[in-house]
């Protein structure tokens, strides 16, 4: 295995190509494209800013105690690339759509697989819930057309903060979850709470992170979807509650305008609120 | 704490203003430059080679395979570091220095303090030494002159290809290990062993790595110096063993021409082997 690459030394100005040179010509097309320009960034960010050996210990550190603090129910390096919008970069990049189609945002890590499918009207909140609200609206394609038989599948935080996820002790399970499927009109109702805004967990690396960029740690209230149907891409993503404190500040940079629904408070109905979002989906090419 | 950011919400074009646009104006001046350039460089790295979601995860998994396998005697990241030559641009950056004055290179994580204090001449090879090696040459600045009281600590691998340090059963301890101090000569000399290549640790996620790219963990022979004296800038370096066949493909990239000593057998000697090199220390500013 040993390699005669073009440039052997080291030199401040080859950096980028001396270390590019010594990957083997055989290696993955794409592994080598990722890792070239993964060096030549990394290079440059530290050209740039004239990286000291204090700051390059402090690095290392902040990522050994990013690893160290992962566990099953913990993922700090998700966390990471979230509060620094990459996570809603990548989700960008791979979720492009015609202007009209429903946008994307962040999965998030609260998702369920098999929870409970609902009947159109149900209500998804086991536990707790004074702020009731009722959700509905259509799913479309771009033309307008009712789509049928979508799978709209959504989650919520609870009224304190927390998806049941984080709470194992409140019974019974899949509180604020529940997937529904839309008839030949398309159209969706189901009842829930009015989700509340939320810190994500800042007692680690990255929470410390935030606290010397003077930046707090909270999502403003939102509810997730993730809508998809036969024939179009799905839709992963998320309504804000119009007027949240933190929608313009949201630590991990999801929200969207387009993802901004008008939560209104009901007169004389069976919930304290409604809140009407219609979905648009782009058909799969 | 709540923010009114210049750009509220994220956009792909934007993705970069945005998330630079949040951290607080009372942000440490250092580290607003250094996270910005940060982002920067890290959203087009992402955009460039337009990131999928499967390899981000295959990014996040790694990152966190390195910071779990570390521990007191393994820091994966720092051979991460090493591995991409960031830890040798770092080290080029921050040791810049007129040409004529002896070249840094990494330290490495060997390095030991409070080793033994040796008059010249001595033997610092306290178990195995087949390959004996006289080591010899001069302390001076730039102009030539002697350095007086130069501080010489040097270590190297045992013939086995381990620092003593990773071999704690072999007594006595300081195995190749020794600091020296010239006198008004500025000379110096000491007898140890002709160095050998040796693997960076590779059983973990970086030596995976390298094994995708094609390359080997190698390291050419080498012995390990820092020259420092009252008033000059210290020199951590190596000398290499000229014709080592790992010379041109060094896994950490510490490798540079200035740096490559001959090692010549000896006919009649009280070593095997000789090897000549000549330290200039560039002044302090
Ligand atoms: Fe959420
Ligand atoms: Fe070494």
């Amino acid at each position: 295995m040993t390699q005669e690459p073009k440039i052997a030394y080291f030199t401040e100005d080859a950096s980028v190509e001396t270390v590019n040179a010594r990957v083997s010509e055989s290696t993955d097309a794409r592994l080598q494209t990722v890792m070239a320009s993964l060096v030549r960034h990394l290079h440059a960010f530290v050209k740039d800013v004239e990286l000291t050996q204090a700051e390059w210990d402090i690095a290392i550190d902040f990522l050994t105690k990013t690893g160290q603090i992962c566990d099953e129910n913990r993922q700090e390096f998700i966390l990471l690339s979230d509060v620094l919008g990459v996570s809603m970069l990548v989700d960008a990049i791979n979720n492009r759509r015609p202007t009209g189609a429903t946008e994307n945002t962040v999965l998030g890590p609260f998702h369920v697989d098999g929870v409970p499918e609902y009947e159109m009207g149900a209500n998804i909140t086991q536990a707790g819930g004074r702020e009731t609200c009722r959700f509905y609206g259509t799913v479309t394609d771009l033309d307008g057309n009712p789509v049928e038989g979508a799978r709209i599948d959504v989650w919520s935080d609870s009224e304190d903060g927390f998806y049941d996820v984080q709470q194992p002790d409140i019974q019974p399970r899949n509180n604020n979850r529940g997937v529904f499927t839309t008839g030949p009109d398309g159209r969706y109702w189901f009842e829930g709470i009015k989700p509340v805004s939320y810190p994500i967990p800042d007692d680690g690396p990255v929470g410390k992170m935030l606290g010397k960029l003077g930046r707090h740690p909270y999502r403003p209230a939102h509810m997730h979807f993730i809508v998809s149907a036969e024939g179009f891409d799905p839709v992963t993503t998320h309504t804000f509650v119009a007027g949240d404190k933190y929608l313009t500040s949201d630590a991990v940079f999801g929200v969207k305008e387009s993802l901004i629904a008008e939560f209104t408070p009901v007169e004389n109905g069976e919930t304290l609120w409604e809140s009407n979002y219609d979905f648009v989906l782009h058909r799969s090419e």
